[in-house]
């Protein structure tokens, strides 16, 4: 994919294995690609400082409207006692009436696709010229955090009401469209991005016939919530690319680095590919008093020896790789700055504590920076995989599930998002001595589907602990007012500056 | 206990490790303890032969019925597709009223008690003389085989059908108790022999707060099947120890010992001791790609390297005991011959495959033929496990969760039965060169529980391959008519012979 603006004006540091410390003592080799990092301290100002609350940087609705509204989301939930919506589940499509009426007092027009998207656009001056699209998911894993997904889409229809408020959205050079895709995390189809992979038109159409824990089809669960695929393909669903400038997206790092580095803020420069594999392990089912240890062919204990392989190959790959340090297209060294592994599920056959299991089924999810390594950790592992089932005498199939290759971003896009988001900085906190730093990204998001139609641009907000995917995720109120003014500062560059703003004083006393 | 007769008449062999080639090249150190084998081969009477038929051995009854009982209750079952029935489950009650409806038939006054046991008794010739209870188990695992419990109760009403037929029912010299007991598998409840322990009265009555996976309690599950617990204790199930003369039960073997052997019956010397464990590893909840490993508090791979230790530990028990080669009242080198170690349940949360899980909860199945054994390596073994635990920053909960004590089986009673399996081979057979074998038991039985009340004697059933707690599970039909016609010659024992017999024509009649 080509730059839009020519030559990348970002520039970029080789990943390093040393570490930085920076207060924190973490190895942060971790996908930590900085352009220029001072590290010096970064504070808001209090609430008595001036710039705190002044009604141009739109507190109200950047901070304060979006933090109630990530909240009120955060209660919208498949479970009792903790966050769970998966792909049109009862919870997600009430989510989902949510963010259209929320895009609807931003002043978009809305409606619901084919594959349960929800999408906000607004024409601006040219309706015919190219949309600059901006989403995240709204689907969450289980027991999920509030941020994940809802934090990037609720920026959005913030940023945009802010501009409905100052009379600017009429005045947008092209078309901006907010979607809230239905499912990027893939729990309930093992199969991730289905809403983002729609617009990009790389949803396989044999999608339809994947099947849940209950059977239930994705054109199941389609035709239960009154949406027929026409003609069962998703093709129709796809953007046309000469329809589209480019795509942005926010989200929380779900990582430690911007948390160690004190900055609120990073641009994206690349996202890890990954791969998820089901492992089946199936052995010689029995009692668990008769048989003796010798004679078993015992499925979980296989399965625990290939869950401590996967861990040692991926903690230290260079000790499993035969390519003398330096493999095609990648070396070792770099490959185990960014490998890691995870095995998230995991059950046994019949699931008795007095059974030796007849079958244990466990998930692997593998990712890496470079598509190359992570192919050939893979090879790699699948063959040390299979040699310990033979010799435990226990049948192995490893089925590969899903695969996304990694993704880089527009250096142009990462570039605007950069001053955007040292502008944003700067106006809430008057000086700002750190430059945005540059991160590589080793979660997946729905810019990877996006890629495959547009460039791609993200901007990545500190969290807690790094802690995601988990009900510990929390975001600071200031730091979602700086990203929501980031992407006020994005846009006001798509704003034909030659017609006087004006701020529409009903629209404005409504939302404070 | 006491031996009812003295001085035990079986000869008894030390557990040997060398293994008995009997055809099969298996390591048999197994549980294999041997009075005698000649090894000579043996087989059953071709259909043409005169005893295959003989009606005095009552292979209607003793065979074919109770085969077709067997495959009737191996219907009974809560789940599609799959035999399991766990404490009073729906298919539960559904079975135990056709064991209650066949006990009738037999001649036996029923009733059920305040646990879901199922009862059928005939007082004989002195209602208040000692009682012989005969009984097993009439729940399963998940998955079950259709012999593992069923085939004890079922060849025990059988035989007493028979002598309700040929007119002795009424001339047994003491009261004859056949019992379904509601719980030997502890499926439901983690808590196994619910049903026996509370006749033998070591059942505690905390067990009534005992919740299932779904909350229920086991005072909840007696309240919804009508059952009320007076004064909310279990005591008063407790059978008076004068009143009882001795249990027995018949069981299938589990194992592979008897088929290797080539012979259908054995007696049992003991049941190894048991403990059952719940382990919960408790790490750091994160988002599967943005963790470095060297980051990770994992409990997945924990639990994998704490299920790879157990293994080890389990397989060669003496590389990892510092007692050299002699601990206190046992060796290692005999330990190794009967500890058995299983995972057979294992569960992550949140469970996605994209998340390192917060936690991961399994459970141990460990088993010994010395109480001090077990002991000694469960300290070794718990040792190990939290310095792993330890060293990987997670938290371990090792809890306890069942034991049962080692139990010897009564030497006269194993006499008795050892004698009754000999002639009831050679009734059916014509002539038997090899004596009865003498095992040792590696899964607990509710004969366990019993030898809290009483003295117990076994009688093992082979079965195919050795395979049980699977739906491959097997028993000869051959091999049901053999332990059916044991336990004939058992009671006809205590039957008093100066009365004359009697065949009831019209009861004959109406079951062949």
């Amino acid at each position: 994919m080509a730059s839009r603006l020519g030559k990348p004006s970002v520039s970029v540091c080789k990943n390093s294995q040393a570490p930085i410390t920076c207060g924190v003592t973490m190895v942060l080799s971790w996908f930590l690609v900085l352009s220029l990092v001072s590290g010096t301290g970064f504070a808001y100002p209090s609430a008595g400082d001036t710039n705190s609350n002044r009604s141009d940087l739109y507190p109200e609705i950047l901070r304060d409207e979006t933090v109630a509204r990530l909240n009120e989301l955060g209660k919208v939930s498949d479970a009792d006692g903790y966050l769970v919506r998966t792909f049109l589940s009862p919870a997600s499509v009430r989510a989902g009436k949510l963010i259209q009426s929320w895009m609807e007092d931003a002043g978009l027009r809305t409606w619901v696709d084919q594959i349960g998207n929800i999408h906000g656009r607004t024409e601006g001056m040219n309706a015919s010229a190219e949309a600059l699209l901006i989403g995240s998911h709204l689907d969450t894993v289980i027991d999920a955090g509030i941020y994940d997904g809802p934090l990037g889409i609720l920026c959005a229809v913030s940023a945009l009401k802010v501009l409905k408020i100052n009379g600017n959205l009429g005045k947008l050079k092209r078309p901006v469209e907010v979607i809230a895709f239905s499912d990027e995390e893939g729990v309930r189809f093992h199969s991730a991005f289905l809403g983002s992979a729609a617009i990009a038109g790389i949803l396989p159409d044999s999608v339809l016939q994947i099947s849940d824990k209950s059977g239930i089809t994705v054109q199941d669960v389609l035709k239960e919530n009154s949406i027929g695929v026409a003609e069962e393909s998703f093709l129709q669903l796809k953007y046309d690319p000469q329809s589209v400038w480019g795509y942005i997206e926010v989200h929380i790092e779900q990582g430690p680095v911007l948390e160690s580095l004190g900055l609120p803020l990073g641009v994206v420069k690349g996202i890890a590919g990954q791969t998820r594999f089901k492992v089946t392990v199936s052995g010689a089912q029995g009692h668990a008093g008769t048989v003796p240890m010798s004679m078993r062919r015992d499925p979980m204990a296989a399965a625990a020896d290939l869950i401590v392989l996967l861990e040692r190959i991926c903690k230290d790959p260079e000790s499993y790789l035969s390519c003398d340090g330096h493999c095609s297209g990648f070396t070792a060294e770099s490959l185990a700055g960014s490998l890691v592994c995870t095995v998230g599920e995991i059950s046994s056959w019949p699931s008795a504590s007095n059974v030796i299991p007849g079958q244990v089924i466990f998930t692997i999810d593998l990712r890496a920076m470079e598509d190359m390594a992570r192919e050939t950790i893979i090879s790699e592992l699948s063959n040390r995989m299979y040699q310990i089932c033979n010799k435990r005498s226990v049948s192995c199939i490893i089925e590969r599930k899903h695969d996304a290759g990694a993704v880089i971003c527009d250096p142009g896009l990462g570039s605007e998002l950069k001053s955007a988001a040292y502008s944003a900085l700067k106006k809430i906190v008057g000086d700002v001595q750190d430059e945005v730093p540059v991160l590589m990204s080793g979660a997946g998001h729905d810019a990877m589907a996006l890629a495959h139609l547009t460039e791609v641009g993200m901007l990545f907000v500190r969290c807690r602990g790094g802690i995601s995917h988990s009900p510990a995720e929390h975001v600071l109120d200031d730091d979602i007012w700086a990203a929501g003014l980031t992407l006020l500062e994005f846009l006001d560059q798509h704003v034909n500056q030659h017609i006087v703003s004006m701020i529409d004083p009903i629209a404005y006393n409504m939302c404070i």
